[in-house]
């Protein structure tokens, strides 16, 4: 079937991404908003200030059709005042000082007043950069569609890192990638910039995202060599201005690799010296750097260990090197044994946890949302709440290496809603994960949340044009936790595509559905880790063989008895790293949410689940459940062509249909797979397998996006 | 120096390439434009003439700024005609027999002319796709002002196959590809079809490329595996009604690899029925395929030579697989003996000529245009001239391999012309490199040209924004080598940028001088393969060890007597496979020309050159005046800025930053090394070096784009 889209010439592509600002096309918004919006008075006295100036200057236009003039006094109704009390007069006198005192240096006041007769928008802050954010808040507003009348919005981030990261190798490859290869242009840095990087930061900006790690957490040393810490700061230079700082990967046995020296040691005067070396050189480059991100002593990178020393160890060598100029040390707790002594939900607590206050002040660990691997569900990490005394960071992962890869809509803002909102009971009920995150619950004063970034060189930036809904998403519950999926695909929906609200509320609900429909087709019951070795594309329960704890069959361990992982006391003991009453209710069977039955209890295949319906006909359901969910989204994405571009229209329609194939395949695979063990039927009311379960298993993918393995001959 | 440019919304990026169709602004003209054309009249009765009249009708609506509707007859003045005899009857009536009788299966008529008092414009062919050919030729003439009095237009293809090569790999790298990676996006085929692959095919046929090879000649078999051929299907699909053939590269070893046969002998009967049964199972899916290009026993690849069969066995084998569907085999004739028994660039005249006549009547052998590897400069390839029972494709490579990689603007018209005109003497004067290519001087009814592909994912299809011209060159030397390169530089740049007269001049000048700029400050005075190794970016004269004919020293040959490469009687003798009288010219010093001087002899370094200079002082003002046009071109570019938006001009001018810095470390690398066995001085006139040679020798470049080498750790 011929997928290919008429050449129009004003093709819509996804690279504007939610800042298209497209003309308001209502005619009672559009005369409110250019009754309200008559000129605007900002003094551009700083890069950030210019950057804010043209982007206001340009999204107004774009919206409301007419060129808002700059004014130098606010002489007439509807000017739009931007600026700091320190820099702004009129802001001086609007006496914002309460609602500016609550907001921090990065928070904003917007507010409608009436001022010596006139009407002025006035959007204040304590600082340049406040003002920044607070001029993409009002394009968003205006972008929505939102009244003008009653305007007050205050509004500061709750987190103070709020960051992506790349992983990206130095070649251009990124790992777990689906849209292409990496942004960075090492080869042409620092001196040819390209456009695009603006358009980067723009976005990053809109949405609150302060901070990027620019290669992968597989790292590579040589990033801290001169020849490419000069292109880093070409880099640094540009988001600056942004309000986005740069932090990089380290390499634990950089000193060594490029530093020549004979060992990596912590401890070692040597290694010290080196890295306080190092970290001065790049400051000298770069100084606001922000610090490095590290992966140590996981999946073959070198790190303390190697030394005999702890975590904390290794965390504060590099703490101690960037503290001068106030950098951080984000340490990734993704950590297991090469030798899997104990359950991998386990290890990272077990090794961590007794570390807690061990760690620098400027040294934050960087956790995962769940204890295995970002897989379309987990219970929240237990690590959060379990260190009082370490600043710790949610990592989530935006692109979808567990949840479709470059081929399906799934809207993860569910997913990461599900972890902040969860309740660690750490210190009784209300101990949520986001006040963890946040630094609120045990007041530390530096906090964050990354995000593993799914943006390539696709033209639309993430591949799938809803994936960029997630990186939206990440960045607004970074800025706030609370902000609610719903009202999130809300705004995207309206910026990106259309206000017309028949279109918002299907695509809306379109992608609220998605995230569990994966989880039903692909994980359903709390099943886990299932998928194909390395490049983790399509089912792959089956895989065993190698190191366990990479294989599937440990992670369902289904047998003739049933099916599920036991994390109770009788089990693994998992469930005792989670506080009471969380702990107890998921060891009882009758009290375990289903949604995560199979991650805690080996469960038999004829228990009875509260549908009534045995576990085997319920993973039936579920399973086909997943796939009748792709095909409403589907019905749901063809009643709206009406209100899409062509060509964007097709590309998602063209998805759609590719992700009902492989929900299928997921189904099929899975259950024809499991059926070898339950030995009971797939209930007649269901779709049958296509093929063999051997066919299935017989699939092999070359050259699947974003993992350099599986090459041919 | 922030090379960041404004964001402008209405951005010209690059990605239209030469068929931005803008608008005309010269008044007289778009009057005249107007006038003449109407009303379009054609029966779009085939895919190919949807697709005609999709492009007159977009094309002409943005030119001329009206929609030029469609009319079912020619009832008024301004008629333009599209059709053959056959399926219009105006275009019958108009009785272009005789003119259409010249121009073939792809060519088309042009005219303007009055009938029945009307006034017509026809574009009349023989076939639907001469036809679409015609439509882009109009366009182009639109697009380039030209006028529409006494249009009279005749034109056919030269060539036959008209290729683009892609050195594309199936995990999307592009091997000495410099602009992002691979367009085929494998994963997502044969389901998604990027619309972007619409935009390729229009691109190409309207410049007459016919054929495509996707793949890399260094092969990977899988591309001819069922998983993949239905991908590859797809693509043809597409292409087919642009007139676009899809050609695959085919691993020798492919039985055995994927065969899982014991050997890959192409005198074994089962072999010879893997091949059969292969190519039945290609043409099923693709009733058009062209065939395959074939590397065999060069670099690694695996041949017939394994099975001590001949060349022309191993071409032959695959000849008679596709013979049956009407397709070709192309086999390249770069080859070379790993053992590097004499010169290289004698080894595939003295492996190949022998063979002459022994080869099927699908085979074409392709040969680079000259002996070593794609050099800046290089005299024609022996084997025109020296094989007429075989017809001979020319290779040309339009990725700038040697030729600046992603950052130097280089037009290369010059250097395909170069070859093109080259008088190969094999009949006496007049037997041109263009009539053996065209196949006309030995009769041969196939024949082509192929472009090793400069083509990725950036955004602007080539990196370089100049890049692109090349592509477009290719195409239009393909079609017609008479052409000139300064018409077509003009062409382009009316059509890419503008046709102020100013700019197109200036610019034009900019790109005719561009060849040259590189040839001095890379490989002057017929220096060649002196560049870094593996990845082949920046000088590397130094270059030695392993592989005699992999390094630099093999090819200039530098002593205290002097430098170059004697292929004299006295040498090699590489002289010898040129016909008289050129083989005579070449061998003597005195009739040599001196831009291949040092291909041909060794020179002593106080020779004294016809400038008056000596050898030694002769290379300094050459990599001195390759540096000045460089600078040349920055002024040039920088006086042009008001006609070019902001975010090309910006692009050129940083690119050209760094191709002046650049140009200077070849120069200064070069003549630092050279003067180690000259132990002259640098004249005190030019410039001298800004480092030392150790400094040179000791750069290091990781991940230069299109070469999987030089990874670190």
């Amino acid at each position: 079937m011929n997928r290919v889209v008429k050449n129009q010439r004003n093709l819509e592509d996804g690279y504007q991404l939610w800042l298209r600002y497209a003309p308001v096309t209502d005619a009672p918004t559009l005369t409110a908003y250019r009754t309200a919006i008559t000129q605007i008075m900002i003094n551009a006295s700083s890069a950030t200030l210019s950057i804010a100036q043209e982007e206001i200057e340009a999204g107004l236009e774009r919206l409301l059709g007419v060129t808002v003039p700059l004014a130098k006094q606010p002489d007439r109704s509807g000017t739009l005042v931007i600026g700091t009390p320190h820099n702004n007069h009129v802001i001086a006198e609007l006496k914002l000082g309460q609602a500016l005192d609550q907001v921090g240096d990065e928070g904003f006041v917007i507010v409608r007043t009436v001022f010596q007769g006139n009407d002025y928008i006035a959007i204040a802050a304590n600082t340049d950069i406040g003002n920044l954010y607070g001029v993409f808040h009002f394009l968003r507003h205006l972008q929505t569609h939102k009244p003008l009348h009653d305007l007050n919005i205050s509004s500061s981030p709750k987190t103070k890192l709020r960051m992506l990261n790349h992983w990206d190798n130095l070649d251009r490859t990124v790992e777990r990638g689906y849209a292409g290869f990496s942004l960075w242009d090492w080869h042409k840095l620092p001196d040819y910039i390209s456009p695009q990087y603006k358009d980067y930061a723009r976005a990053n900006a809109s949405v609150g995202i302060n901070g990027t790690v620019l290669t992968n957490v597989n790292a590579n040393a040589l990033i801290l060599t001169k020849q490419y810490l000069v292109k880093v700061a070409a880099l640094a230079d540009l988001f600056r201005p942004y309000g986005i700082r740069v932090f990089l990967t380290a390499r634990f046995s950089a000193p060594v690799e490029i530093g020549k020296l004979d060992t990596a040691d912590p401890l070692e005067p040597d290694v010290i010296a080196w890295w306080q070396k190092k970290a001065d050189e790049i400051y000298e480059l770069i100084p606001d750097f922000g610090g490095f991100l590290v992966k140590a002593n996981s999946e073959g990178q070198p790190g303390p260990h190697d030394y005999g020393r702890s975590h904390s160890e290794g965390a504060n060598l590099l703490a101690d090197a960037v503290a001068p100029k106030g950098g951080v040390v984000i340490w990734r707790a993704f950590v297991y044994d090469e030798n899997i002594p104990d359950d991998r939900a386990k290890q990272a607590y077990d090794d961590l946890v007794p570390q807690d206050g061990m760690f620098r002040e400027n040294v934050l660990l960087q956790v995962k949302n769940g204890p295995i691997d970002f897989q379309p569900r987990e219970p929240y990490h237990p690590l959060f709440g379990a260190m009082p005394k370490t600043p710790l960071m949610l990592e989530v992962q935006i692109t979808q290496e567990y949840l479709g890869c470059a081929t399906h809509l799934v809207y993860l803002a569910p997913l990461f809603k599900e972890t902040l909102d969860a309740d660690t009971y750490c210190y009784g009920p209300g101990s949520l994960v986001a006040d963890v995150v946040d630094g609120s619950l045990d007041k530390h004063v530096v906090s964050g949340m990354a995000g593993v970034s799914n943006i390539g060189t696709d033209r639309n930036w993430c591949g799938h044009p809803f994936a960029a809904a997630n990186w939206f998403a990440f960045g607004r519950l970074a800025w706030d936790h609370r902000a609610t999926s719903e009202d999130i695909a809300e705004d995207w929906l309206r910026m990106t595509f259309t206000n017309e609200d028949r279109f918002v509320g299907l695509a809306k609900a379109m992608m609220i559905e998605s995230r569990e429909a994966a989880v039903n087709y692909m994980t359903p019951l709390g099943l886990h880790h299932i998928m194909a070795r390395d490049h983790h594309y399509g089912p792959g329960p089956w895989v065993k063989g190698g190191r366990a704890d990479w294989t599937s069959i440990y992670y369902h361990r289904a047998d003739s008895t049933g099916i599920g992982f036991d994390r109770t006391p009788a089990g693994s003991d998992a469930v005792s790293h989670y506080f009471s009453p969380y702990r107890e209710q998921l060891s009882s069977r009758d009290t375990c949410p289903e949604e995560l039955l199979l991650w805690v209890h080996h469960i038999p295949w004829q228990y009875t689940m509260k549908s009534g319906r045995t576990l085997w006909d319920e993973l039936c359901f579920k399973y086909n459940s997943g796939v009748e969910s792709v095909r409403h989204m589907q019905q749901t994405w063809d009643s709206l062509a009406e209100f899409v571009d062509v060509a964007r229209f097709e590309h998602v329609k063209g998805l759609l249909e590719i992700q009902e194939k492989e929900a299928r395949w997921w189904r099929d695979a899975c259950l024809l797979y499991f059926q070898t063990f339950s030995k009971l039927p797939i209930p007649p009311e269901y779709e049958q397998p296509a093929e063999s379960l051997k066919y299935y298993q017989a699939l092999t993918h070359y050259y699947v996006p974003g993992i350099p393995e599986r090459r041919f001959g």
